[in-house]
């Protein structure tokens, strides 16, 4: 057997996680959250098994649950996408994210992937015989990363075929603002590219801020996959339930390529999760929700030795460290695992050729209990 | 956007369903239960979710669940999978067909497929950038469909990198025997081609045969996928839950690629289907379960216009129809569905270029009620 993904070793999500669990650490790596859904969410999937809806839905998802997904992204960003051509639900984020790439890249063809880029991006181009361009994102004196459009629209050729944008921002924090979207649009507009959106972190953006979806764009819109997951919106990771939203001929080309990939998803979940919708206030509560813990262990992390990045969005917050001893992001992020007992992901997972810069991420989706648990034990570094 | 798969439409099982429910016409197209599943089985997995069982799995799968797999597979089969190293949880025996495709077939391999094949195995080929040799099965007087070993044999050049086999074959309902494992050894014997191994209905074997899964023969274990699923196994094809086994180098290969396709698999469904499969009584007794419903309806076509094929495994029953009209099996699928109010698959969606024979798949995994509802409706053709 000759390997397809030859230096491809396993996730750095796994990896920190059983190194969590190795050294009973609070893991703060990947990103999950460790306190109970609401129970009224796993009633209604209860329901959904003792009801009988236990065999094959339609391939593009339960109908229930495309109509809630279209009303929720009508009411929130004012787009309104056909039902039964424009929504595929998926099993999670990351099919919808590899389908999208596997059903649009030709061998060949260029994909923009901004850095630090999300860990499958690149293995699902390489997959498709595509070639990334990757363009870095720009740090600021105050810790900020942005986008530089200029260089984004440098690395355009005849033969780029998508830009893949992610806000908010794994592993940065950071969001797209609106003139974020204008520069995009400049670049896309009288081109074929198509954008790759993943939003799965869609409803975690601080400050009175809003997100900035690709939805609220028309002239974006007709050319975008926009990927969300349910896993993120309704603390349950391991459901493993997303969805993709894409114009009608981007949409058939993507279900040609799910239908034999994984034909469909989860029936309960689906059905559970499209009674769940009904009521919105689980999601327009979550940045409050999640603001007041991000608030708690930034102020935890005050006067330490670690630098407070920004953190606009995302259950991230990714922060700066002493390089005293010249250790790797990878070397830190295991020895504060190992040794303090506090689980971190290097953010130079995200980087193909490794960048570093002396910046960890740390997951603060979790019960107030355990982020105090982790700011007492980090305080020792 | 550029077609990936230009020639694909949408499967022939969501056509038929769609044409069914259409036409309020009896389902006995697509295969799936259409009786409840065990309310134990669904009591276990809202368990698992009440005991918050509901953040990523590890992308390998659950280790009760892959314990539990490991310790069936020994004692039915005898062969003892690392329970790390060699079994992955997959959201179907879909994406652990294409995973397993992706990973091992490069551009340009060879890939022998036995036709009438499942519909699934040619695009994910092409997804590879493979090259499907297509071996028909034949057909014998009676109707019985073997697979041609000097053929498949005559097919393998040096560029021949993987056989797909499907035992108990869908659509056809045969079994592979002893003499057909010898066969395939003999062919694969001292070459690197590997096997995948697509036994989704290994507990569906009837009248006392048993099921020859690779699992039994070492000199085929070693160089194969074998594919299963517990949708079939336990009546709830909704779920998505199914694996691969593999030796631990080919299990490698396959997580690479299955972590950024889809990471990991529902948690409540592997905690409570583990739970659940402590009790061996659900598999072994599907045999028993399954030829009764088999015997009821073939019983039930004697005398009618179809001519019975033999039904060995799987639950499917084939038929063949008199030709009266010249009609294809696909006008006559159609027919039925939309006229007698039966539906069925055309068994010519299973081959590449379409070959008629003149015979239609029905599923029997219904309730009793709903076979003599549609045995009463073919009466009249
Ligand atoms: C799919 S595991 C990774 C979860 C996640 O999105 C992250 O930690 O960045
Ligand atoms: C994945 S839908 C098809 C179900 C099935 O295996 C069949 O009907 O052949």
């Amino acid at each position: 057997l000759i390997s397809r993904l030859p230096h491809i070793g396993t996730t750095i999500f796994s990896r920190m996680s059983s190194l969590a669990a190795q050294h009973g650490a609070v893991n703060l790596g990947q990103g999950f959250p460790d306190f109970a859904c609401d129970p009224k969410l796993i009633d209604q999937v209860t329901i959904a098994m003792r009801e009988g809806y236990n065999q094959y839905p339609t391939g593009m998802g339960a109908l229930e649950l495309r109509q809630a997904i279209v009303d929720k992204i009508q009411r929130i960003y004012g787009h309104r996408y056909d039902v039964n051509a424009e929504v595929t639900v998926t099993p999670g984020a990351t099919e919808a994210l590899t389908t999208a790439i596997l059903c649009s890249v030709h061998p060949g063809d260029e994909v923009i992937v901004i850095e630090p880029a999300y860990d499958s991006y690149l293995p699902a181009i390489e997959l498709a015989g595509g070639v990334p361009v990757l363009v870095q994102m720009q740090l600021d004196a105050h810790g900020g990363f942005s986008v530089p459009w200029a260089r984004v629209e440098a690395a355009v050729t005849p033969r780029t075929r998508m830009i893949i944008i992610n806000t908010p921002h794994n592993p940065t924090g950071s969001v797209l603002r609106a003139a974020d979207m204008a520069a995009l649009g400049d670049i896309v507009r009288d081109t074929d590219i198509l954008i790759l959106s993943d939003e799965v972190y869609e409803h975690m953006v601080y400050d009175g801020q809003r997100h900035e979806s690709m939805c609220r764009y028309p002239e974006l819109a007709e050319r975008s996959f926009v990927v969300s997951s349910f896993g993120k919106t309704y603390h349950v990771t391991g459901w493993k339930v997303g969805y993709v939203a894409a114009p009608a001929m981007m949409t058939l080309e993507f279900r040609k390529i799910h239908q034999y990939n994984v034909f469909s998803v989860n029936t309960p979940m689906q059905h559970g999760i499209a009674s769940y919708m009904e009521d919105p206030a689980p999601y327009t509560g979550l940045p409050a929700f999640y603001q007041r813990k991000r608030d708690l262990f930034r102020k935890g992390l005050e006067g330490s030795r670690f630098e407070l990045l920004p953190a606009d969005g995302t259950y991230f917050q990714c922060v700066r460290y002493d390089r005293i001893s010249a250790q790797s992001e990878a070397q830190f992020a295991e020895w504060l695992t190992s040794e303090i007992k506090v689980a971190a992901i290097p953010v130079s997972a995200f980087y193909r050729d490794g960048k570093d810069s002396g910046i960890v991420r740390f997951c603060f989706a979790k019960k107030d209990e355990t982020l105090a648990l982790a700011l007492e034990r980090l305080a020792r570094v």
